[in-house]
């Protein structure tokens, strides 16, 4: 596979300092550490919130970094986790002294360095709660993980405990909502393509022209099936039925959804994907109050998407709608 | 290449539904007709904005639907021309009285179709206005197009021109800043891969793994030269310099940029792209105001990017600040 770009190895460098260039008031970067920060960070009473995990992602996570959402993102080379010392650097560019949440997605490796790099902080006096995001009901156990891995769900769960922290609550109720929020999102994936990491050059697995694997990791993970391309509306109905049934999620309730493009799966399609999910979700007596379509959490050049199923109270979408302003994200007054 | 679709001749339709779907406060759409448009149009005392073309360069036009920007977008089946009676459509639904402007991308079709929707409108008492879009410096003449070809500096236009009428001016003062804004942006594309249309299920050309095609336009027409993959510092160069020379900018020069990826080149390339054209900049002593980087002007499944330079002027500075709220763009207050 073709990419843009120079040296393999200075690509997450390189493209950190792109996005930082983009958005100069917004963002600041911590050369050499890997950490995009809120240009105004630490922010006086405000809990400070942390991501981040390997690069590959994009938009997330420095993408998300912003008013309403994190104050900082940590990015690990591709598809590798942040190492402690970086995740520390983030967690003390953003204490206000009122504390730092990180959202972690459930792979070994960040589950691992984040607890460290807390506990760096807590010896040098920072209080620092964590949450894990395993929003993926393709899989129990993965290549990367045990239990269930953290993917495009996790983007859900940035904004609304970036909107808590946004209206000043403390860190005990930003961690609240943010597990509360885990607790009623589920997602699940499908890769079209394979992804290629930039050093190796080659796909990282193969599939026939007119195979799909359903089920797959956002690191090209194994999934649970591959199968024939089928359309739109039975790929949407697959991956939707294994996400409603395993909450479960009722008629009646209110919901977000995200359909979330993979890297190289155009807007077109992913719209055609949204439009089947919306009539899924209609035909099921839910009720659609948000929609996020696009690319949130990508798999490098993957091509393929995957669904979120959102299950909302009165406090959750309320703070869906809250305002934000990121790169990625961006409404509100 | 695998597209997740249904019946490909539906595509344009599911993927409008899919649209408003996610943004049904927003958008209006009128069956049938391939045409978005915002709620509140038309809108008392503001010129209405029309543009539009074939379909398959999402977000666009779509996506630039709402405050800020245009009124109605109108789309045409993939790479195909809107007929004139859904042009005719969309401006009778954005026409409040004080004129429309069409803001058209320089394809015959799309030029001829726009003219005779304009005539149309005329005969009904609507004043219309049109101005053309031709920024591509790679070639003169093209498959579609007599001159040069608009591409993703269109959506530039969509911009300023946009704000303008949302400033209440009138529809002699909103063409006057589209013409200025048109003189002053230049864009320059390249492709890594064919696009697929929905109904072929094969790329529209073929490209060799280490090869790429310089200048390509947006329906995957040729461009000026095919060459091996260079490097992301080499590639950004190489089309800077056709843009640059091509106005001619000059140092000292105010600009905005845009690198709009062309529909599976991901945000991690993109990036990396932005700081190599931003370095070139700051050789050539512009200062960069305003960095937009994602994609705005696809081509299907195509992998590549393309270049926009915009030359400001304290105007023009003014009306790409100004709050904007669509899908695709929405930032201010």
């Amino acid at each position: 596979m073709k990419k843009v770009m120079n040296q393999p190895e200075n690509i997450v460098d390189e493209m950190l300092e792109g996005m930082v260039q983009a958005t100069p008031n917004r963002l600041r970067y911590l050369k050499g550490k890997g950490v995009l920060v809120r240009t105004d960070a630490p922010v006086d009473g405000k809990v400070g919130l942390v991501s981040g995990g390997g690069s590959g992602h994009e938009p997330a996570h420095g993408g998300f970094v912003g008013r309403g959402m994190l104050d900082a993102a940590v990015a690990g080379e591709v598809f590798t986790s942040p190492t402690p010392d970086r995740i520390l650097e983030a967690i003390k560019a953003v204490d206000s002294g009122k504390g730092v949440l990180c959202i972690v997605k459930n792979y070994t490796g960040d589950v691992l360095n984040f607890d460290m790099a807390a506990e760096l902080a807590a010896a040098e006096g920072i209080q620092v709660e964590q949450v894990v995001v395993n929003d993926d009901v393709a899989v129990e156990d993965s290549t990367h993980t045990t239990g269930r891995r953290g993917i495009a769900g996790t983007v859900f769960v940035h904004k609304i405990a970036g909107a808590k922290a946004d209206q000043g609550a403390s860190l005990e109720e930003v961690k609240r909502v943010a597990e509360k929020g885990i607790r009623r999102i589920r997602s699940m994936g499908v890769a079209l393509t394979p992804c290629t990491l930039p050093e190796a050059g080659k796909p990282s697995f193969t599939l026939e022209e007119d195979e799909i694997e359903i089920g797959i990791g956002i690191h090209g993970e194994p999934g649970v099936e591959r199968t024939k391309l089928l359309s739109a509306s039975a790929l949407t109905r697959t991956l939707a039925d294994r996400i409603y049934d395993d909450l479960p999620y009722r008629a009646g309730d209110r919901v977000a959804v995200m359909v979330n493009g993979m890297g190289s799966t155009p807007l077109m399609e992913l719209n055609v994907i949204h439009k089947e999910f919306i009539t899924y979700l209609n035909e099921k007596q839910n009720q659609v109050v948000d929609s996020w379509v696009g690319e949130y959490m990508t798999s490098l050049d993957m091509a393929g998407f995957s669904l979120t199923l959102f299950q909302l109270d009165e406090e959750l979408e309320s703070l869906l709608a809250h305002p934000v302003d990121t790169m990625a994200v961006r409404f509100g007054k």
